[in-house]
């Protein structure tokens, strides 16, 4: 970067390296060198190690109230692999799922590569707006289609930040009932709440197994060891399961272990205070710098718990054309168009603040700030001169 | 398993745990925790870590003379994945592939899982017969289609356990570059030669790219780490980075500082003359059981290498068949036909001799031996019965 000042990164979506428990990670492994020995490094299972699938079905227990049995389970290289082989299994290509509007950038990638049709459903500060959604759905009975699902994050919603309400969410299980169509729930963030009660998981609610939930340690303990998992109905396991088969044959053996560890030495239960301790303090510091700093006429959501927030600003901004200044002037952020599956939204930005220092925010959001300031006076200017 | 003598395997493809490097593995982990703190645990770079790329571009040069620069070079989760990957970058649905007959069972699944049709051109003991070969591609050329690639194993085939000879090897680059045909080519054993001369890769003698190469570190260091890599030209491999983007995001991070750290401590250079001793060993054993034991009418590959022989009985025998008398007998192979596309081959066996221990497969040839003396008894009976 040719910026003196060095760039401020508002654009990933990575967790606080201070959140790492490496000194628990390092007794983990030195004692899995002991413990389990050559097992741990070789081929595993398709669908996961048993110990680890068996610890995952008592962890959604304790955390989501969700019951499943271990062979309801699969393990996944990360959550992204669950959301490519469960949308390849339950879509074909030029068939139709319905997502948010904005929703996330790896489920718009995964859709895409299998030429899987997406449409998108308006959310607000609810989250997905289920009377949008209704219509929707009406709509393709009229015509006699079926969305193949609906994919949904309901907690601190990645771009927007939003939680889906426990009225949305018993107005939503109603309609995957009526309508016969399953739904995806996406929660990487669940455990980061900083605000507010939890609120019951889908899945939890879920009458008759429409519900698919995935799952990550990847924000709970560290995302370079890849471990998603994906709980739902045999038949849906069973598919995606075969699919892992061609996709990697098995999990990285290793990190199943850690992940098996962690979860049975309950090292979460001293982790998960740490990091939401870590992250308040960060997201109350971006939405006062937000405040203190933004232009009137921007608006941005303020969630209960995550990494992001998703900020709305004045409609003659295009955030994407607006970057480079933004870079130049030494931050860096994600345009929201790129969680519109039709890249139609010009407005929006995503915001992360899970990675980033308390200083680097304060200073970041000043930046933006200027940056927007000399777009809207730039976009004045054009104005003008059109005028003349 | 209900039978008391415990079944023996020669149904897997894994290595002996024996030759786990895993004092070495200790000792690289240590340090990783020491020297790259939490970067080894975040989310890594889609195409790997540069470090690795660059010590992977270092050891093809040195071992296959293959000459790449990092950006020519993809890491990802196992081989595997490279397979579907690159089966998918390269081909579409409904599109034709050519493979070995038999061929790995791997790449079937990855190719079915993307509606890719093969077809399989026979091999010999020199590998596949490009003479067949070029008729195949004649005939596509006169029914105005191409193959979207040529899928090989060159080195201790799996499962048939031939290489390639280097004539064969130079007749296919030129069918290559004539008929403009793309090559994978699949090298996962190279390293791992008991007998005759390294012959060049294909990759070597690949005038003008066409030739996509595929690495693992699973029979070199350990397969539950999960590295493999596909080397090719800028074009293809950028589009492999964009698929993996939607299949996982990235490879596990602390595998590849791992496989970056065995690397440039040069672990191989002690490692594979040892895993050497120990599989030779266990080839010969083999081949001396099926030479004591197997009966007249059958015969095997010997091959130079790998981890697995092929062999063909008499033509009456199902092997696909004849597995549920060998589990009760106590000894599991993979039957033939699951090495074909199309599953028409009944009578060939994969068998393997990395895994088992030297007394194993002495008592388990011996097993395998008098399944199929009982089961050809038993077809004689069938026949006999017949005729009255």
């Amino acid at each position: 970067m040719a910026n003196t000042k060095g760039l401020i990164s508002f654009g990933g979506g990575m967790p606080d390296p201070q959140t790492f428990p490496l000194e628990e990670l390092k007794e983990i492994i030195n004692d899995i060198f002991d413990k389990y020995f050559s097992n741990a490094f070789q081929y595993g299972v398709t669908s996961g190690i048993l110990p680890l699938r068996e610890e995952i079905s008592g962890l959604v227990k304790r955390t989501e109230n969700i019951d499943c049995e271990p062979d309801e389970i699969n393990v996944t290289s990360g959550s992204q692999q669950a959301l490519y082989a469960v949308g390849k299994v339950l879509a074909e290509p030029n068939q139709t799922v319905i997502t948010e509007l904005p929703t996330y950038v790896g489920a718009i990638s995964a859709y895409d590569a299998n030429m899987i049709n997406m449409h998108g459903v308006e959310m607000d500060d609810e989250g997905i707006r289920t009377d949008l959604l209704q219509e929707t759905l009406d709509q393709y009975k009229g015509e006699g289609r079926k969305a193949r699902f609906i994919y949904v994050i309901p907690n601190f919603h990645n771009p927007a930040g939003y939680t889906l309400s426990h009225e949305r969410r018993k107005h939503l299980i109603d309609l995957s009932v009526d309508y016969d169509v399953p739904i995806i729930e996406d929660n990487p963030y669940g455990e980061l709440r900083y605000y507010g009660n939890k609120i019951p998981s889908l899945k939890s609610m879920d009458p008759d197994e429409r519900v698919i939930y995935m799952g990550t340690f990847s924000k709970v303990m560290t995302p370079g060891l890849r471990i998603g998992y994906v709980i739902g109905k045999k038949d849906v396991i069973r598919r995606v399961n075969l699919l892992k088969q061609a996709l990697d044959l098995s999990t990285n053996t290793l990190s199943e272990y850690i992940a098996y560890e962690y979860l049975k030495r309950d090292v979460m239960k001293t982790q998960i205070p740490k990091n939401i301790a870590i992250y308040r303090k960060k997201r109350d510091r971006m939405l006062d710098a937000l405040s203190q700093n933004f232009p009137e006429n921007s608006k941005w959501s303020k969630p209960d718990g995550g990494m992001f927030v998703w900020a709305t600003l004045s409609e003659d901004i295009d955030t994407g054309m607006m970057k480079e200044r933004a870079v130049k002037n030494g931050v860096a952020y994600i345009s929201g168009m790129s969680f519109y599956p039709n890249m139609e939204k010009k407005n929006g930005m995503r915001i992360n603040f899970s990675y980033p220092t308390l200083e680097e925010i304060d200073e970041g959001i000043r930046r933006l700030s200027l940056t927007i300031e000399q777009e809207t006076s730039l976009n004045k200017q054009t104005i003008l001169k059109k005028k003349y």
